[in-house]
């Protein structure tokens, strides 16, 4: 079994995706599934979240999203996992739409057999599930921020990585080597996230209870997984798995 | 001062690109430099160096490079350092191809003011010579393998950051966090670049004796410099700065 870690997304994936956005889209999608969301829809642009919701019935989908750290006009939530848990979301199809997070996803269902989305906040839970769904490959596949590599998920992907290498064997790539390296010498979970140049975005922006939230490890069970029938080809459906 | 590193070149360089191909396609730049050459010539192609090498008198150009870490069929040389320091190129012309590193510095000839050719052999005197030359951003770009991250040249990217800081002020980015934090923890440089695939791939094709050879640490105080004034566009010509 491989274990390759991209820093950014790149694509060819075979086999098993984890896709890592720790600050904020997989935390906060976790978080919403955690409250109760029956599912979760994650488009390529804002435009198709919003005209999704035009053709739902009236209160059928939520809108959650951002732009530079900020909430989208006309849209509900703000990708915000301090938001999203104190919401209940029973029964609500929430659509996700943010800077790079839902790219990354993207780009891992266009070959992944199977895609989750992991966070540090279900870290053992989405290593679980990848390793019991894996016959060849587990790519972990950290989103970045506007292309460039982001701390928060090499950080993640580090201790995704230590999960995984604890329940069987792997050959592992450089991605690995140098996450494990990350993980191992960059510090606890608030002070990895603190010191990326996100984090410290985020706390510029009033958002440092987002920063802290994200950094809690293991915390939550559920992992988004991609449904098999996917119904709109420009939005992914993910349920709880 | 910005120092930023990217993990795998990306583009929009507007200032000082320090490109770094440790295995092998830099560290062998700067022995042909060491032993004599007058310039180096970059081609993207195999095929453009062979067509330089038709159109020039007699004895006029050298080939070097390699795909997959093999000598390529028609050149000259093997961009080994090793077979290179046992060479004089005195007055010579070598003109250069290989799988990452060639690629690397016409992504990066694109849009810097500034292109130098950084190994671990020329550390310091690269990181010397970038500090001097920059007005606003310092960026180390890692070639990466195969569009795959590479550790032994984010290692590398470590040792020039961590010269760079103790020059002066910089603002930096994750990247430069990141491969700080693998320079400080992934053991010494022949560890390091002993680890990385690219460098067990090497030891595998029973070329060890480049690994080590690329893991010495400011031996040169060489620094392939990008001519400003570039004749053939497909080919960038480096010479000593």
């Amino acid at each position: 079994m491989r274990l390759r870690v991209d820093l950014l997304p790149h694509g060819n994936y075979p086999d098993v995706v984890l896709v890592i956005d720790v600050l904020r889209a997989t935390t906060t999608a976790v978080t919403y599934l955690e409250r109760g969301a029956e599912a979760l829809l994650l488009t390529a642009t804002p435009e198709v979240a919003l005209s999704l919701r035009g053709e739902a019935p009236e209160g059928g989908l939520l809108l959650g999203g951002e732009r530079g750290g900020l909430p989208i006009p006309g849209f509900d939530f703000g990708n915000s996992p301090v938001e999203a848990a104190a919401q209940n979301f029973t029964g609500r199809v929430v659509v996700m739409n943010t800077t790079n997070g839902t790219g990354a996803a993207h780009t891992a269902a266009q070959t992944g057999k199977h895609v989750l989305l992991a966070a540090l906040t279900n870290a053992h839970a989405a290593a679980r599930r990848a390793r019991a769904l894996a016959t060849e490959e587990i790519a972990i596949v950290c989103a970045g921020t506007d292309l460039h590599v982001g701390l928060e998920d090499v950080y993640a992907a580090g201790v995704l990585a230590e999960y995984l290498l604890a329940m069987g064997e792997f050959s592992i790539d450089d991605g690995t080597r140098i996450a494990l390296t990350v993980r191992r010498n960059a510090g606890n979970p608030i002070e990895a996230l603190g010191s990326s140049g996100h984090g410290q975005h985020l706390v510029g922006l009033g958002l440092g209870d987002d920063v802290r939230y994200a950094a809690q490890v293991s915390t939550s069970t559920l992992v988004p997984v991609l449904g098999e029938a996917q119904e709109i080809p420009e939005a992914l459906r993910f349920v709880a798995g």
